[in-house]
């Protein structure tokens, strides 16, 4: 009998599994990954399979097994989104505006869905800071992008306009994430530093060795250029890693925490390629990514209590394989579609760079060196014309392209790829989405949905909103009957001053470090000013403090 | 311990459907549809639900919860594909050429994978003629182009040539196929009238009511129109049935076997509409589609032992939503997006039907009424100037377009969608698929891949292929060592006589009625003749008839 029961026992728990399956339960787990490969749409997928296949490769993306749906991706009141708020609606389940970063929009018009006008401009907690803050996992970001860009942004800072960098990175800094590793040493400022010293962040900058021998059990920021990163296609393999390198990395170091990890990882600059109609680059990007998708796949699949989800931000290019100019459509061999661009060894910024210090009599050559194209005696003189090559003549250039432009558009002469824009498009993204017990993401979601699913395998106790309500409250709330000022002498840097008796409590705008009578202390989150309502947002539990 | 013995029992069924759950079998079913929206790229999706949420519906296209993943579709030695090669490999999981119709393609340097020599021309068995031939279900085949076109005759003709009509129809009918809606009036022959007086078929013609009314247990083809149906757009509903009208009568008819059926769907004019730009009527008619999408899931969802399968063939036109036609294309409004194209009320060749009969002065009133456009005086001047309109000068119209294509040509200089070709894509298509255990095919898989998930849940004893050796073996093989000759007096038709003893037997061509001794027989599926070699396939057992 006890055998027996034990056998109940054991079937009885499998019936449950087999229930929670069939009724799309969604059961928590230790680890969540979400990966972006921004602006990446279908085509690429696509091209970047068939490319990987004409090179002699296998015809098979490390994502492919993965797939299980799509993502419509939009701003509060556009269909087609910009990365700021579909990365900031991954992260927080709030809908908002082109340029928002993880807050609460403005009323419009065009709202596709009803905004709250109450909450506008309020920070919205992200999925990195519950983890953080109410599930004590430790949190990663890497991107291939300057830090403080929209997609890790997103995830880890709050501002209505993804450009004011002065807003964005110190939150980054100041949320005392365990891992960042991106591109941006030139947004450093010394209060970024010191703080780094303060919180015991490791700093490596443009040090390849230094990141892939870090060991310690601390923080660690890794920066390589003064923005982005460079292409892939462009990366001198020895001093720049990969964005597989790097996630690899942040894996181990992130694995170590006992409660576990939020990683985000993006694939920053297939968008990027995809703006300039750079189909090599758009594929390679698109393959570094996915070497990155591997690594992940390959640590969840052996944890065995890991979720990854993986799904662009939205559509870039409207990139197509066959286009009008080229005949014959529906007949073109692989040679005919991927033979020309497997020959592109540099992306056209890349190439762009070499041809801007090469003399007129050499362009030729450096073109055909890299590209495997004889340029005509017509598209020397096009290039030769760029806006920004050494061109005597003012008149001559000050309607021309750039260099990079002229370039693409040689490139993509000898291709079959199609481009409808240089944009944004919105057609819904491909998702792809792994669990271990096969609770995955699945079917036609929206970005807000994607977010709901996060919170949920993050187990949060309390939602984001709930979150956002604890962390994120107007000062004149928090502080109401008592004495309180802004002093706005740093206009980038507002000071919130409080006072109660003869206690002062001082909080910066940005920043996760207050005094209180001189005196620094932690508050456990960032705090984040909004001129446009001369609001500083921040927890309810200050109040505590006086 | 009876009970606990009888739980143990249901426990260790779950127990089992668990394990075959997380081992990714693919169990079996009754019933199997397979359903076409023939080429449809992503983005027609993503236009459709927002078209939908435009004018007040729910922001969700049935097929939504069903995603799991996308299929690469492509010929065999093109990673673009055609219609007839897709379609068929759906089909057979043989992969083929431009124009092919399920049948091994001849061998080219261009082949994407190896191609066997020796198989080159022989008929490849469908997943159709398997599920009547091996397992005795019902089969059917709904679409809206004319009958023996490209998808529907993939599942069930055989030639090298989609063009060949005089060789696929036959076949289509001789298939004695249970439930045929479809278009094509004008391509019934007298022979195939004949045919279905023999085989038992009632042939509704351009009856709605009389198919709607449709109560018999026979063999049942509707068709309507000469050549395809109208537009959905365009249809008038008193006369013409919709896709989802034709499904949901066909499942009535087809669930009444009971080994049960295979059904193929085919929106088959969102193709045509993508080919013409026409944003409007590829919305209109994917929705369509989506309707019929709903009655087979709502069917397969009650029914408990149905698949279905939804991908579209290959991608069509390069739609993106955005354009670098419109500005500011991050920020455009739902309104801005969606508002225009929702007033046109009939397709560019609707309306086309329309103006080529409206006399000069009347077309501007004519375009405003079913547009919406005010258009200016240089387009009215251009739409005058078509060549299919009624211009006196010659000269004038002798370069210029016919007047549906500048229609849509100012359809689209009001919209924002944008379009890189008239011509197929090489983008993955999306999957859509159930299976009442949770079996469903997913991830990313080839055109291949698909059709061995058909074989598989249809459950076939024999393969696709040993089926194909079985029905289609070729006549010098067959009777080899007999006196044959091939008789061409009518050459599109040509009857292949062979001799033993007293005995002769005559096979027509594209028929599955032969003759021995005069006397006509069934013989249990079609037969083809092959120009190029020269060669009737046949079944292996015609050989025992002699």
């Amino acid at each position: 009998m006890t055998i027996v029961m034990k056998r109940f026992g054991t079937l009885l728990y499998l019936f449950l599994a087999a229930s929670l399956i069939f009724a799309q339960e969604v059961r928590p787990v230790k680890n969540v990954i979400m990966m972006i490969p921004d602006g990446t749409s279908v085509g690429v997928y696509s091209a970047a399979r068939w490319f990987k296949y004409y090179n002699g490769m296998e015809d098979k993306l490390n994502i492919d097994p993965y797939f299980t749906g799509t993502v419509t991706t939009f701003s509060s009141n556009a269909p087609i989104g910009d990365s700021a708020p579909t990365g900031s609606c991954y992260a927080t389940g709030v809908l908002q505006q082109t340029g928002n970063v993880a807050i609460h929009p403005e009323v419009s018009d065009n709202d596709l869905f009803p905004v709250d006008a109450s909450r506008t401009y309020q920070p919205a907690a992200t999925i990195l800071e519950a983890s953080k803050i109410e599930k004590k996992k430790a949190v990663g970001l890497v991107v291939t992008c300057e830090f403080p860009h929209a997609t890790p942004a997103d995830f880890s800072a709050h501002h209505y306009n993804r450009g004011n960098y002065k807003a964005l990175a110190p939150q980054m800094a100041y949320q005392n994430i365990d891992v960042v590793f991106a591109g941006g040493n030139s947004i450093l400022t010394d209060d970024i530093k010191k703080h780094f010293v303060n919180n015991g962040t490791t700093l490596i900058q443009n040090d390849k060795e230094a990141l892939l021998n870090y060991n310690g059990n601390g923080k660690v920021w890794a920066l390589f250029g003064e923005r982005g990163l460079p292409y892939n296609i462009d990366r001198n393999p020895d001093k720049v890693p990969s964005l597989a390198e790097m996630t690899e990395k942040a894996l181990e170091i992130l694995s170590k925490n006992e409660n576990g990890f939020f990683m985000m990882v993006e694939g920053s600059q297939v968008d990027w390629a995809a703006h300039a109609n750079d189909a090599a680059t758009m594929i390679d990007e698109y393959l570094a990514f996915d070497e990155a998708v591997g690594k992940a796949m390959a640590f969840a699949e052996k944890d065995g209590n890991t979720v990854v989800v993986v799904a662009a931000d939205h559509g870039n290019s409207g990139i197509s394989i066959g286009s009008r100019d080229c005949p014959g459509y529906d007949k073109l061999s692989i040679e005919q579609l991927f033979g020309t661009v497997s020959k592109y060894q540099l992306s056209a910024n890349g190439l762009e760079s070499i041809l801007v210090n090469t003399k007129p009599e050499g362009i030729k050559a450096v073109f055909k060196q890299y590209t495997d194209i004889d340029i005509t005696d017509e598209e020397l003189e096009t290039l030769l014309a760029s806006k920004n090559y050494k061109e005597v003549d003012y008149m001559k250039v000050a309607s021309s392209n750039n260099l990079a432009h002229n370039i693409v558009n040689i490139l993509n002469s000898r291709t079959c790829f199609g481009f409808t824009t240089g944009g944004h498009t919105g057609e819904e993204v491909l998702l792809a989405s792994y669990h271990p017990q096969g609770d995955v993401l699945k079917g036609h979601v929206k970005n807000t949905g994607l977010n709901q699913y996060l919170q949920k395998v993050t187990g949060l106790e309390i939602s984001l909103q709930e979150l956002s309500d604890k962390i994120f409250a107007k000062h004149n709330e928090v502080f109401a009957g008592l004495k309180y000022s802004i002093d706005k002498k740093d206009p980038d840097f507002p000071v919130l001053r409080v006072k109660k008796g003869k206690n002062n409590l001082e909080v910066k705008a940005f920043s996760s470090v207050a005094t209180l009578n001189g005196k620094p202390f932690d508050i456990g989150s960032v705090t984040v000013y909004i001129d446009k309502n001369d609001t500083f947002y921040l927890p309810v539990a200050l109040a505590e403090k006086l």
